[in-house]
């Protein structure tokens, strides 16, 4: 089935365009993990800690959030052991009947891209499967041919991209807004016309787009530009966007937009407002409030 | 120790500037690992396989050649398996005297960035360096801000990094042609003041560039444009270009970059000048090859 038909039927379920970022970064985890802060500790025992962490997380987003976002680059950091674990919370997120957006940024030359597009989203074998994500985040800077293989995954597994159109981070501009138009206009333009045969049958493709709110012009300018592209929103929250600032990214109803939002929910019991309560009810509050004040902003139809 | 100068001590070893890439598409691997295109077979068989190859490979490139370069897409299609067979080629190939080159492309925001630099550059703890690299590629779409944590392993870790700048393959113009001047000179000035700190006692900094052969205008263009910048370069070989369209890449002396050949040597003996040779033989040859060509066409000097 078509990956925006299944995120939109996700998003109708939990009723809320809300999307938690799995960034497990060690300063933060709660202290019952403080393993993955010991830097004696064995590398095995740090991954371990930071998947059990993100399993309790998933507990709390099952049945509330339409889909989740696992950052890669704090598996990595260790190993194999990480990469054990990035499969252990892909495999649970997705038996919890979570959308997972692997946040992987790859990007590479032909027959490099088509591994990486086996590696996340195809699988190298029947057995292989239960650890594939629904999608994922995709660099653009080599061009066209290195998206091409990624839309035969989209088309052949039913799976989806992002692509990296405009970023939340402050540099940005060093590339994406240089020349005239701006290299965000010219990716964008890309990105509909990349997706232009994976539309489904709720008029969205499953070739999405990387548009952050701390951009808030432009935000709404590129929904009009690509008006059958799925966004996913990253900045809400802990990178400083609130609210206002992501409704441009929407279509009528709440539609066709995830936001993102990690330390903010991952790591709300840090917070004043729910400092007194257990990391997980405080994640499962934050959620709901989050749910809240998005859907308040974006008019969301349920 | 300075990256820069580690690898320039480590070209005048080795007596010439050959990369080789370490890329197991499994549909090349000679027929005695014909395990990785069972696709019954188990993921931890072929990630093995793929692996026993490599180190095969690295007994010829020891000594032969000052550096390899693996790529991580050919290693992630294992899932956790492969990332198992990364550390294990990354630590033989540093235990014989390699300069590893982690062909991983990652590029992300603030402490994402840094979790990656941790992943490759500096280890999550002392007992964890013995799979870490030397240098890596990296993806700079995002921004200055995504670069610099990279510079911080480059300074506290010794370690190197090559900033994506012109890549080989045909449709790299989409971002890196657009504007005036493009958005490939733009981000070559940006690698020069990134590494301008990173100068070492040879007069090359650890912050290089990936500049593909394919281009060989730009490429002679760039290498004055960047004049402490070491460049690796590929696109020789299986990706069409000859010897004579990297010289304008090298400085004085064939010093100051690589250049990389992957399929050319891993899979030589698919090639008819070397069918009647063992695989290993095979691609012994190849690098001598190489070797000469090159030095021949930059003017190596020992």
């Amino acid at each position: 089935m078509n990956y925006a038909d299944r995120l939109e039927e996700a998003v109708r379920r939990a009723a809320n365009p809300c999307l938690v970022g799995l960034d497990p970064h060690p300063a933060n985890l709660p202290e019952e993990f403080a393993v993955v802060r010991d830097p004696a500790a064995p590398r095995a025992a740090k991954a371990q800690a930071a998947a059990d962490f993100l399993c309790a997380i998933l507990e709390v987003c099952a049945g509330k959030v339409p889909a989740v976002k696992p950052q890669s680059a704090f598996f990595e950091i260790y190993g194999a052991d990480g990469a054990l674990a990035w499969e252990r919370v892909v495999a649970t997120a997705r038996r919890a009947g979570l959308i997972v957006i692997g946040d992987v940024k790859r990007g590479d030359i032909d027959t490099t891209a088509k591994a990486y597009a086996h590696a996340f989203l195809e699988g190298s074998g029947p057995a292989d499967r239960a650890h594939l994500c629904d999608a994922i985040t995709i660099n653009p800077y080599l061009g066209s041919d290195s998206i091409l293989p990624f839309l035969d995954s989209c088309k052949q597994a039913g799976a989806g991209i992002y692509v990296l159109v405009r970023t939340s981070n402050k540099d940005s501009k060093l590339i994406q807004d240089h020349g005239t138009p701006p290299v965000y206009e010219r990716v964008a333009d890309s990105v509909v016309a990349w997706g232009k045969e994976l539309v489904g049958a709720r008029g969205l493709s499953s070739v999405g787009a990387v548009v952050g709110a701390t951009h808030p012009a432009e935000l709404t300018a590129l929904r009009t530009r690509m008006p059958t592209t799925p966004f996913l929103i990253p900045g809400y929250g802990a990178q400083g966007a609130g609210a206002a600032d992501i409704a441009g990214g929407f279509l009528r109803g709440g539609r066709g937009a995830l936001v993102n939002s990690s330390r903010g929910i991952l790591f709300a019991s840090k917070q004043p407002a729910y400092r007194e309560l257990h990391w997980k009810d405080a994640a499962a509050r934050a959620i709901d409030a989050m749910a809240l004040e998005i859907n308040a902003a974006v008019g969301f139809e349920s």
